[in-house]
């Protein structure tokens, strides 16, 4: 068993995405088998990349507003909002607030 | 995609211990296909049953204080901290405060 707070994982840049940063915090390092949980920060004004891809992201809204994008329009998010994502779906997800947007996002060990 | 609060979403008694509640917000009701997000939510002076199964776990406490327990002993937890319980170890989650403790715990297709 690790216990541990997320904030003592680093926020690294996305490096498609300026004003995002992804907390990986229980992945490889822990030994995670089967799926990677990350926090992902986005600043005020900013937006994850546009993109499609395999795999699925479960998501769970942590804090802040926001926005995702899909081929079905725009939903909007706040604090305590569940997103599937399903395989292959185009998505990106914004800040529209003024503060932090933070999610959680677990995706599949790749 | 698919957007929902997770409140939305029924929370279910545990049927192994009094004062717990599960909401499986992102699992068969959108049909995952790898791991299940479920809101676990245990009152002021309830706990999770003392267990371990064959599977992990990846926890995030949202809200409230609380504690794991294992073979390592007893952790304090708090919001933002993260647990990752490997495959076949011993666990219970107790809430040690005053308010609800909810936290996410994602578990593999089972």
């Amino acid at each position: 068993m690790q216990v541990f707070p997320a904030t003592s994982i680093e926020a690294k840049p996305a490096p498609d995405a300026a004003g995002v940063a992804l907390r990986w915090v229980i992945a490889q390092n822990v030994g995670a088998p089967n799926f990677y949980m990350r926090v992902i920060e986005v600043q005020a004004g900013a937006a994850t990349e546009k993109h499609s891809h395999a795999w699925e992201h479960e998501v769970y809204v942590l804090e802040g507003s926001g926005s995702v994008n899909g081929v079905q329009g725009k939903f909007a998010l706040e604090a305590g909002d569940c997103v599937y994502v399903a395989p292959n779906e185009l998505h990106q997800f914004a800040n529209t607030g003024q503060v932090l947007l933070r999610f959680i996002c677990v995706i599949p060990r790749l």
